[in-house]
């Protein structure tokens, strides 16, 4: 049999969806399975976006130009000028969900054994898609100690090396929910200035921010526009993420080019989910704060919720719809595996992200979860209580772990 | 400014979109453009597809499970078994179009510095996902003087080497509509069975055979189904390119281990694109006759006036809607840009593929364009007309070429 890649070989099975199959499994049990593995929101998908698909009146569902529609890329224009992202449209470029535009950014801008620096715990799927570009993740540790606050700037220019091309933030966090200050913001952008480096900037999560301090775009830093390279996403702002579109913005022509040739090889961006994108960023004022205060009221509970368990501890997030908490367990990895497979209560079970598949350094985040607060309140009290039950059924096999001292 | 890479400054541009702006351009001056260069069908897709669009019915466009929706997969299996390919559900594998389908067998399977062996001329895009992956395309040449047959089997062995990895075929072909017979079909088998090599087989064209002769999958050679990944899309039978929904479908479950993390990092295939997919698979047997019939007779019409136009030559493509055609000029890729530039002929120009970007070999494929017949055989009249005077008139500039000998 030939051999298949040593690159999927090493590219790490997604923390998020690896677990899937134990879960099915648990639902054939017969076991309700709470779901705070993943960021697929329970909310509606607005109204415009159903009437766009009624509304679909064609002969032929035929390839959109690789670029995306021109229609939707002037409507994004419209939604970016909303938050003084001061882009034009043939700055924007239509891809199949943010995770394309991860990929495309990191082919069009990293070759083989280039690097980007990237705060940890960060999105598992970061490091996977500089796996299948061959570039080198270096990650800078944040803790949930310090509430995941970016470590000084020294701490960053001591990793960056001639093959350093760029950092990549995510802001609002996945999966922290750390929302990045000014300050941050404008350190970040002083290294980028002074060491020639790309930005890229994932603000899916941009809609969700819960401090009420304004929204800091990678694009409002002063003087490196054609260093920024924007990851975003209708996924999460519109609940529609099985439409897949997303888009990768930047001022750069010459790096607009080179994403256009990987563009092009994948002939085109959804179409019907373009359509729904398009008409999703007419959803009114009105429905989208009503997802906005959904998240903040689950956030506000499931964080209490978790930290009324004892040994449990949660900083609160900022922004986006996760949490990293630590657990008093000595193996998240298997404790969430656990949860799948020999546990049960009245009929139910959890289902986390263990964080470890966050960090790259390891031993880290081995007693940390992601939980993705996309259930009703209701439903995330049961799940409260589920993870409590395991927690006492875990530790008195003997797997119980230390309590992580919150600040 | 920070560099952009290396390899996206190597991957050629596509053939087939690269001169889109150009066309662009001449439709902005008010000429009609006659597309020949892409495999977009005119031909309607199936009422079953919209049908499918109009009964969802769903709060939440949610992400689908990265392997794609298990009913889709479900009615894929049906569809191959009348097909004879002995395919299980869990051998499948949904992708946003054959596009992924393509990059995610070459991340999988291939190391950067792997190679694989592919006839040329090729669809160009391989060529981009192959540079996506860091590994190399060694083509073994057909010609049109040979109608693009297969070289003898001695010719593949030279190539191979302890990188070789896979042989790609594409069959029916895309760009020459070349079917390959079962001699060759049993050679590459002996070939990929010695060597211990992927057999990489991109069969979107399945449904387009004109010969009669019964279709071949490389399911269907004997004793090397673990080695044989097939590359699939609804794009083309169903005329629904747009969509974006294709397969990666394999017997071999260490290698669909690995697909799977390339999988999981995209999170999932376009929702909307499986619904229509799935209800396109229930189109009818007179649905799929007349598209085909259709083609059939604008095949037979398109290559008679190509040969009929002095100082060309199309030999007769026996599937997919393709052909590659010799031109009497000097240079195709100037030619094909001449047209949308600085020619017209009663309002009208014509827009063609140039040949060049599916051959690896320098300087082959030079006079050589690729045509598909998506247009209604009055359109291609009028096409065929456009290219008659854009010919005589490129000739008068002094860009007139040799013909080539037909056989």
């Amino acid at each position: 049999m030939p051999q298949i890649s040593k690159r999927g070989e090493e590219m790490p099975a997604s923390p998020i969806r690896r677990l899937v199959p134990l879960a099915n499994e648990a639902v054939r049990r017969g076991l309700k399975v709470y779901r705070l593995n993943i960021g697929q929101p329970d909310l509606p998908t607005p109204p415009q976006a159903f009437e766009a698909l009624r509304a679909i009146d064609r002969k032929v569902l035929e390839y959109s130009p690789s670029e995306g529609l021109l229609s939707l890329r002037k409507k994004l224009c419209e939604y970016y000028h909303r938050f003084n992202i001061d882009v034009d449209v043939e700055d924007i470029i239509v891809t199949s969900g943010g995770s394309e535009a991860v990929l495309f950014a990191f082919m069009a801008c990293l070759d083989p054994g280039d690097e980007i620096i990237v705060p940890e715990p960060a999105y598992a799927n970061y490091m996977a898609f500089a796996i299948s570009a061959g570039a080198k993740i270096v990650t800078i540790p944040s803790s949930i100690e310090s509430g995941f606050a970016l470590p000084p700037v020294e701490e960053f220019e001591k990793l960056i090396t001639p093959r350093t091309k760029g950092i990549l933030i995510c802001n609002p966090n996945n999966p922290t929910g750390y929302l990045y200050s000014m300050k941050e913001m404008l350190q970040i952008r002083d290294l980028v200035k002074k060491h020639d480096l790309f930005l890229f900037s994932d603000e899916v999560y941009r809609e969700f921010c819960y401090t009420g301090a304004p929204y800091i775009s990678a694009f409002h830093l002063p003087d490196i526009e054609h260093q920024v390279v924007l990851i975003d996403s209708v996924s999460k702002r519109y609940n529609e993420c099985g439409i897949r579109i997303g888009a990768l913005i930047t001022k750069n022509a010459a790096l607009r080019r080179n994403v256009m040739k990987f563009c092009q090889a994948r002939l085109s961006p959804p179409l019907l989910g373009q359509l729904v994108a398009e008409a999703s960023i007419d959803a009114s004022p009105e429905y989208m704060l009503a997802t906005y205060q959904e998240y903040v009221e689950r956030r506000n509970f499931l964080v209490d919720g978790i930290n009324r368990i004892p040994g449990c501890y949660s900083p609160i997030p900022m922004g986006a719809f996760y949490t990293v908490a630590s657990l008093p367990v000595d193996d998240a990895d298997r404790f969430c595996e656990w949860c799948l497979q020999e546990f049960e209560y009245e009929g139910a079970t959890i289902f986390m992200a263990p964080a470890s598949g966050f960090y790259t350094t390891p031993g880290k985040g081995r007693n940390e979860v992601r939980l993705a607060y996309v259930l009703e309140k209701p439903e995330l009290a049961k799940a409260l209580k589920v993870l409590e039950e395991a927690l006492a059924a875990y530790a008195a096999l003997g797997h119980g772990g230390k309590p992580v001292a919150a600040e």
